[in-house]
């Protein structure tokens, strides 16, 4: 496995597969593997000949009284995991590496950051675009592979692709949970152990809400975002930063008065959910396809 | 000559280009070409294996009153040209090819779009960084060539390509001038007679303020624009957009007071100006260096 810690040097690796019509897979990520990475580099690994994998916490999607200091790294157990996975290249930047002076350019994309961690994270996205912006024109992926966990932050970086004309596919893959339902994060192990507990309501709500849909198909967004703060203030001792229900991959609002089945038929639309358990922000969520019946994708 | 009208095409024949490793040489246009494109068509061609032209009239840079209605065209000759500079791909897309949506993302250049045209063409950057980067990922150039008569936009796409780790090198090339000095620019049929005549002074007065740097380089940057102010009010009839005096490639202010020779000792420096001679705007530019004289570069 090649460990490139510098853009040059991931540039000459780059080069050479390309220089031997080698198909690349990416994964970006901010370290701490865990299953849900893993997951992203076996599908990648699955349809690529090479696999690039990077790991580097971006200081310029945090904002000001964030966790970027206690971010949590591994970079000895990365690449273990990284290399059971069969991982080609990883590119383990610094920041003066990959910001060698204050970048004067921003990319904003506008409409489907407006509202979830966009409205709540001021400057989280026009981070992320950077980053990912950076690191496809390093990296010069066929595909790139990014969790669903992060659901927002795949429908800015498909826009943004689209809008740009990246040269790129975007493969979003599923979201990995514990076995109680706890999806996947790198920030799990901040949780105190009764916060690790309530941090299940978070999936249970949406899994309930889906029993819902299933039994009325009526249910409105507003009824179907009531729920789902019950459920999460009766089970939780957690502060709930949003619920909400738009449509995706628009990311815009559904009239909330209007049953489900009929103002949103043929539609997708996601559940979406932050809560703060202490200081740790999680966030969750579930996709919708309305058809006959209301079906989880 | 490949002639491609839509992305799919041009992606077509990059790709082509690519399997079989030849570098590509690329020159964005707005069509309507004269001698300056013809210049960048043949340093590329002397460059790279592949030549890719773009004429592209990008409705995104142009201001709500400005001249994208009335921007010349003559697709015909500009093929012809191309041609006869040994071009091997032309891209010309329609507006509703390169922006087929709305694009929901832009691209802003802090600082180096303060001044000069990024003032008074509010919103002419960020077109222009949104198209440039747009093509730049169609085409995957190794090498791309612009006039330094847009010398701010040199500076910007630069700014951009090293900010966002683009894989592009950027090869500024020197104004093309017609006989008498006036800078090479498509806007130049626009002029009248007497204006066109008149026009000469925005080169003539950049070359007199040389020659008073030679004479004394104690010269002060305010001195040196109220002498090209004087010499366009006094030789003709247009209206001064702007004329600056600045750091380049930064864009950033000079001290107006201090003289030339002791505060840009070392520095390259920029003057610029942007007359309007009816409704038709020219801009021209003169890039310097401060040694033991003055230097023109």
């Amino acid at each position: 496995m090649n460990i490139c810690r510098t853009k040059q040097q991931l540039k000459l690796a780059v080069r050479e597969a390309q220089k031997q019509h080698l198909t690349i897979g990416f994964v970006p990520t901010m370290g701490y593997l865990h299953e849900g990475h893993a997951s992203l580099l076996r599908e990648a690994r699955a349809d690529n000949d090479i696999v690039v994998l990077s790991i580097f916490v971006n200081p310029m999607q945090f904002g000001p009284n964030e966790d970027l200091d206690r971010y949590p790294r591994d970079e000895e157990r990365d690449i273990a995991l990284a290399a059971s996975c069969g991982t080609d290249i990883v590119f383990l930047p610094t920041a003066e590496e990959m910001y060698p002076k204050k970048p004067l350019t921003t990319i904003k994309v506008e409409e489907v950051t407006k509202r979830l961690c966009g409205a709540s994270r001021p400057g989280h996205f026009d981070g992320v675009g950077l980053v990912v912006s950076k690191l496809f024109h390093l990296v010069q992926p066929n595909k790139a592979y990014f969790g669903m966990k992060d659901a927002q932050q795949v429908a800015v970086i498909e826009q943004m692709v689209q809008d740009l004309d990246m040269n790129v596919e975007i493969v979003p893959c599923p979201i990995i949970r514990e076995p109680d339902g706890l999806a996947l994060s790198s920030r799990n192990v901040y949780l105190s152990a009764l916060h690790r507990v309530e941090a299940t309501s978070l999936s249970l709500s949406l899994n309930r809400l889906h029993h819902k849909f299933i039994d009325n198909a009526n249910i409105t967004p507003d009824e179907s975002i009531a729920f789902v703060r019950d459920e999460i203030l009766t089970n939780t001792t957690g502060e709930i930063d949003y619920i909400e229900l738009l449509h995706y991959p628009s990311l815009t609002v559904v009239d909330g008065q209007v049953s489900i089945g009929e103002s949103l038929d043929n539609q997708r639309f996601i559940v979406a959910v932050a809560v703060k358990f202490g200081t740790t922000r999680l966030i969750d969520n579930a996709l919708f396809q309305v058809g006959e019946v209301i079906e989880r994708v």
